[in-house]
């Protein structure tokens, strides 16, 4: 398993995607998007995804050189439409919108119509709190989740994310979490080491508890975290993604890489002094990283606590690319004219 | 245990509050959101908290003649002011600002100063759906639930709620949970009846997993649902509490009832035509309750099916009231001299 610098990546990833057709801006928040999921260690948003993007291009389900548009602005929302080209540039499109707009009204909300795969969502939310709003967003995905007390695929892993800022200087507090109780990136690695699961994440076709990843492939169903509560906020992006984003991938014939996005920015200067929230925020904060632990745990963390523990050691030490990714990377370089980059070997 | 009609209910809950200094409307619109509370089943959120509340006008928690007041509105912002009154009014004041936000700017969203306890949630976020929109909602809460992976009281039982209009004349879809894993009063209700609590939702005060439900009361502390992810959804509320709504509870010691919330509204007419969200809502709606369910389940429903079956039943045959609550009701009847009204034993 090579070990890749993250500038490596990221350069592999855009020359790819330029390869494709994408423009060079474009390849660039992509790369952004992949290479910072790896070093978050979210490897399965990571530069994983490129072969699917690119096999994506192939089959004409995402034109690569589209450039999204602003379509609308209506008060406190807008639209943004994605023109089937890449999620990345049309959600931060959107992104930005909300910002504009909710810097005018106090709120912004922005959706996306015909949007590929918008990539790890934790960056958007992040780029919110960064100007001192809360961000929140959530998106609909391909069906591979069963609704509480079902054994069917019916709703997405559909992702839902908050970010909060934090006093001057550090990074935001951020939540990004699939509704399903494990991602389907899991489940594929789980299947091909061949390891169970933990208990209480995917049911069989006929809709009994399993912990064989492959009973999901086998016409299973991945669960919702958190029983009918997570099940319901599954539902809730479910609603949103095929009604204000208007994406219906139900249609679809399992997971594929496309998403019904919906983004919120909340000016906190409109509600109270933004430093007083900054310090409040702090407060909390120390609470919860005070917190006595639990038997058998180290400490008690904040969310993305453990990303960026995870950043600062793959900045440094590269990012860890199973062989068989770096075999499809290869193959996709060699196809394209590429320069793969140096690797270094762990252990 | 006797089984009380609704209407008999709300009477004496009004001529209480009405009794300890609450103005008839306000008296009115608590009563309703307590007795809404029985009659949806979620009797932890009912007439038992008649008590409390009267306890907590006693010891100066709450100031039972207060009026809320709407104190500035800022584009698709607004602030209310309980002015440390009933929760209720207060909330129903931001309810409708937020409505009216979203009616001018497209999204719309209030938080409450100063407020006491807002009841179930559930009825707020209805009400936004009702005219159209999409409500979203959310509360912190005095500590009770230790954060992922700690033993100490951090966070509330910090409930949220959304609710999404349906086909015209079919009630919304509401999700309304607190994201402990288990309520307090579920807790306390298996203490007095000796019962375990399911695995998973308490910790004792040493941090180690129990199903006794005593070792909640004995300095231990709820889990929130869903892990760490769950754990995240309340840590947002807490954020927004406490630095948007001001309500900072952690200096309580134990359950209180105060609620720091916010409440957004979110024009769906913004985003599209607002009959065919609608029909996006049916489709997705058809989709979970035809899911088959998974082995053992009889049927998959949606959010708040089981709270509108519970409805039906308690309108017509009334609500059940355990003993205990019946004698403390008795008691504050006497007190006040209110007549408590007939009762229909059960069995």
């Amino acid at each position: 398993m090579p070990d890749v610098q993250a500038a490596d990546l990221h350069r592999l990833a855009r020359e790819l995607l330029c390869a494709t057709g994408t423009g060079a801006a474009a390849a660039h928040v992509i790369a952004d998007s992949l290479v910072n999921a790896n070093l978050a260690g979210h490897d399965s948003h990571g530069v994983l995804r490129l072969p699917a993007y690119l096999e994506g291009a192939r089959q004409g389900h995402v034109i690569p050189g589209a450039v999204p548009e602003l379509v609308s602005v209506n008060g406190a929302t807008a639209i943004v439409d994605a023109e089937q080209g890449w999620g990345q540039p049309a959600m931060w499109l959107a992104t930005r919108a909300a910002i504009d707009r909710a810097r005018e009204h106090g709120l912004g909300a922005a959706v996306v119509h015909n949007c590929y795969h918008i990539g790890r969502v934790a960056p958007y939310v992040e780029s919110i709190a960064s100007e001192g709003m809360i961000g929140q967003a959530m998106a609909n995905a391909a069906p591979a989740v069963a609704p509480f007390g079902g054994r069917a695929r019916v709703m997405g892993t559909n992702p839902m994310a908050w970010a909060v800022p934090r006093a001057a200087g550090a990074p935001p507090i951020c939540l990004d979490i699939a509704t399903a109780g494990i991602a389907e990136g899991k489940l594929r690695v789980a299947r091909s080491r061949g390891f169970p699961v933990p208990a209480g994440n995917v049911v069989d076709r006929d809709g009994r508890p399993t912990t064989e990843p492959g009973d999901f492939y086998a016409g299973g169903a991945l669960l919702a975290f958190g029983g009918h509560k997570g099940s319901g906020f599954s539902l809730l992006a479910q609603f949103i993604g095929r009604g204000l984003a208007q994406m219906d991938p139900s249609g679809y014939d399992g997971p594929r890489g496309v998403n019904g996005p919906f983004i919120l920015a909340i000016d906190i200067a409109r509600f109270t002094d933004l430093d007083q929230f900054r310090a409040e925020v702090e407060a909390q904060c120390e609470a919860v990283t005070c917190c006595l632990p639990a038997e058998g745990v180290e400490a008690v963390l904040l969310p993305g606590q453990p990303e960026l523990a995870m950043r600062s050691i793959r900045e440094r030490e590269g990012v860890p690319i199973p062989d068989s990714t770096w075999q499809e990377l290869q193959a996709l370089a060699d196809e394209h004219g590429v320069t793969l980059p140096n690797e270094r070997h762990a252990g």
